[in-house]
């Protein structure tokens, strides 16, 4: 592997608790990279203002993460805008793909924001065999057939155009406010709410609160995916990622921080868990280093 | 009790973590008071540069806690320039007493930094029989007699001063750099490190590293006091004050937050306890309003 795609820490977020893990990490000098294929932190993005992050008075959620950016990209950590979809510890090393290409971290930090909700009835049993999180990886196998996208993020947009060079019909379920005029035939765009994914070992047919449509495949693009299918048997507390005090979660290695470590979901306390996961994870590359 | 002696939420100390709880307190609109006898954080305003608190690039000690305080106190939260010796757990209702009078809060915040190191030999069984940590409370019943104060901060001094009225021999231990030429007759400044407090029942003398001196008394003045002795009861990891992910306390009601629940020692942490903590106390205000 190119030694550029290597790192000490892999920061998969770059919200406030992945900017503020990855500002403490390049200022202990480790080899940083940050993974964030949106924009950062499009939630924070939104917010009209924000008065309660001690120090920066009256600030737009913009701003701020302007603020936040300029201090950290100064700081000179690796800014890949790839999508991570696995994580795979190994010896001393975790492997990261994107639909790119492979990454490899000496501890990993999630830090990918609020954990998407319930995941669609039929979702886990069918993933695997006919839904996907990424058209750049699977859309090859639905040449020919018909598939849906359901998505949360103007990236699945693209996804979907993507699909429908290669797909017979491809239904397209934003769940977001947009515009959707240039999505042209075989796209058909459907305002609809997903209820079920069901099929008997594959998927058959997408159930919305309008209709059912029988189909092959069904591709669901969240901000982020459910951490579970990002790393299994990473442990989790409902909905979030199980932490200790320090960060560290029930893999060696794993840390997390942030909205998806859990409420309250506010900046300051993202802040502080990206600094404290990062110092944890720092510690940790010393002593594997040493052993 | 005067209304404005009652609050919602007492919050001990006002250093990044305490102003960050009273910033989000009030901002959620409730009765906050500040309990900060010393300059907001002594400790980060020495500090020369600070370069990782996110959103602040490259700004002094100092300089951070003007914005952190003109952030907060545009906010109105009650400052009270007092020291709190004790905080008593009562009926849905804590009752804090400084050495001027005495307050109420239906939650607490310990906020209160780094505890102090190790606890001098002898310190602990000997409190209340001779060692004191306020002159202003006891100064009294050391009357005619000989004391010796062995202080951490500039504050001590005003102490050492008020019981040279009162008292025969007054030994002044500074623990810090400082000039104490004002320091007069029957003062006698001893540059010297305190090793053990002896006294079969009562305090008989204190041992330093050059002499040991024959008294009756041993005021301690420290940034913040241990802090089992201002809450007896509360539970504690070590030195620090022992939290949950929440930051609730062994208590009910009482919350911490920052240097006090242990490392790292780092803004950012501060802030985000300081934080979680508040709306934690408002969750539990508001469960015991509604009972």
């Amino acid at each position: 592997m190119a030694e550029d795609n290597k790192f000490d820490i892999a920061i998969i977020g770059g919200g406030p608790a992945g900017l503020s893990a990855a500002l403490t990490g390049r200022i202990r000098n480790k080899n940083i990279a940050v993974f964030e294929h949106l924009d950062f932190s499009e939630k924070l993005q939104k917010a009209h203002k924000v008065d309660n992050y001690l120090g920066l008075p009256e600030v737009s959620g913009k701003g701020l993460m302007q603020h936040f950016t300029g201090h950290v990209l100064a700081h000179g950590p690796k800014l890949v805008k790839e999508k991570v979809m696995n994580v795979f510890p190994g010896d001393n090393m975790f492997t990261l793909l994107t639909p790119q290409t492979t990454y490899e971290a000496k501890a990993v930090i999630f830090a990918t924001g609020v954990v998407s909700t319930l995941l669609f009835e039929g979702e886990r049993e069918l993933l695997g065999r006919g839904v996907s999180y990424c058209a750049t990886c699977d859309g090859r196998m639905f040449e020919g057939k018909d598939v849906a996208v359901i998505s949360y993020t103007e990236e699945g947009e693209n996804e979907t155009v993507f699909l429908s060079e290669l797909c017979r019909n491809v239904y397209f379920l934003p769940q977001y406010k947009g515009d959707f005029t240039k999505m042209r035939a075989p796209i058909k765009v459907l305002s609809a709410k997903p209820k079920a994914i069901v099929g008997d070992g594959q998927v058959e047919k997408l159930v919305t609160d309008k209709e059912e449509i029988k189909l092959h495949g069904v591709f669901i693009m969240r901000q982020s995916d459910p951490v579970e299918n990002l790393l299994p048997g990473l442990e989790l507390e409902g909905e979030v990622i199980k932490v200790n005090r320090d960060m560290s979660t029930s893999i060696p290695g794993v840390f997390a921080a942030g909205d998806c470590t859990g409420k309250p979901w506010q900046i300051a306390k993202a802040t502080g868990e990206g600094l404290v996961a990062v110092l944890s994870a720092i510690t940790y590359i010393d002593k594997i280093d040493l052993a």
